[in-house]
């Protein structure tokens, strides 16, 4: 997906909402269990519920993975079943050396079709280009995390700048605003507007609004750009709002009470 | 694995030597291609040629993962076949808040049994310590690496240090030489110095000799400890010496001329 393409959604759905499918067979409704694929089924009608007020899925890849062959062939069906006009994360925060980041980048884009994949810039340049070669195919650089340890090197200092500065800034040897997104967390609300400076025309997609305890009036406030600019990742709030064999028509309601806060932006 | 039996292992079989399972459909002999697995029964024979030489195997994730579904049956049979008194690497560089760097530790370690897994410490305190709540598992957490990228952020100083030694530093506050190894890559011997300085009794999983240019004797003379201390991967160099019906042949010849040369360091 281009980046026109994912603006025009946003106006078109005057939301900036990214599901977080962060699919758990301990969390998902019991009656569930008895489908032949339980966690395709929870995700086909979550996404079924909430399509109308997100321009964006974001598969936990953490929880595919943990499930074995059958987590990776839930996954496979799930991005299959997405609307092809909705953008599709892979929050996987892979990289590694050149040839294995390749694997990588064909594992989730070409294998999976996924739009972009999260990617740890630890590793540097070779790492994070090898995901640039794809037309319309996105990295989404971690830049500033929102849990407790992005504290512990993410800040690292010299004399000029940040790490989580240095990240955002060396990436435009290696692409632009047309094929890289940055990870900002909502818990550090007021180092977004230095990274916005940084990155005018960047999108940032933004975990931690709720549970983690960031707002989004405050990320709106520091990391919005006149296109928006932002995506707003929310999960459990959305996912698990009940337990019950009313959770579709429950993720609905708080996808759709999250949309509505988001069109006051535009 | 504990500590004191891979300490033990290295011992008996005079070698340092892990083999990277770097098994690409695409590089291996053609004939295999007819069997039912082909992926696995190249490990399985890589495995048996190999085994007398190694004291760890290491499969690289990517890939696996790049094949779908059937390169995670490949892998579960691969890591199931290889000897219980070898350590086993699960090469992921995996790392996510808290609660996902849960469900990565339970996929490797519970669901695939492996020993331990590389970790990309950006993301700080709560990615690695999930990992740490294994018994006899290890977190091995990128430090320096060997490839090229390495020199755009591993590099950032502050006043006192450059990232990736205090990387090897702040792992001291969340486990200790028993649970924890660093990557380091060969090729950059000098270094290796410093962070043997801080961390005297930790192994560390070297990449980067042979095919990328590190050097084992300038390894040795800079990172190892008196109880050897490092564990030096070659995969390329070993699995794919022959693309022919000899391949395990040509692979066990590779191995033990490591070995050989390892074997002068006892």
């Amino acid at each position: 997906m281009t980046r026109a393409e994912l603006i025009q959604q946003i106006y078109s759905k005057k939301s900036f909402l990214c599901v977080g499918l962060d699919t758990d067979p301990n969390k998902i409704p019991s009656f569930l269990l008895e489908f032949e694929d339980p966690i395709f089924e929870f995700n086909k009608q979550i996404i079924d519920a909430t399509s109308a007020y997100a321009v964006a899925y974001k598969p936990n890849i953490a929880f595919y993975e943990s499930l074995g062959s059958k987590g990776w062939d839930a996954l496979e069906k799930t991005i299959a079943y997405i609307p092809k006009d909705i953008f599709t994360i892979a929050d996987a925060k892979r990289g590694d050396i050149g040839n294995t980041s390749s694997m990588y980048a064909k594992a989730f884009f070409e294998h999976y079709d996924f739009d972009s994949i999260t990617i740890n810039p630890y590793m540097g340049e070779d790492s994070v280009v090898p995901f640039l070669a794809f037309k319309d195919k996105w990295a989404i650089l971690l830049a500033l995390t929102s849990n407790m340890g992005s504290r512990d090197f993410q800040y690292h200092k010299d004399k000029e700048e940040y790490l989580y500065e240095k990240v955002v800034k060396k990436s435009f040897d290696w692409g632009n605003e047309e094929n890289i997104m940055f990870v900002t967390g909502a818990t550090h609300a007021s180092e977004l507007a230095s990274i916005r400076n940084l990155a005018p025309k960047s999108f940032f997609l933004v975990p931690g609004v709720g549970a983690q305890g960031g707002d989004m009036h405050e990320v709106m406030k520091y990391a919005a750009n006149d296109e928006i600019g932002v995506l707003i990742n929310s999960a459990r709030a959305i996912i698990y709002a009940s337990k019950g064999e009313d959770f579709a028509d429950a993720a609905a309601k708080e996808a759709k009470k999250m949309r509505d806060e988001m069109a006051r932006y535009f």
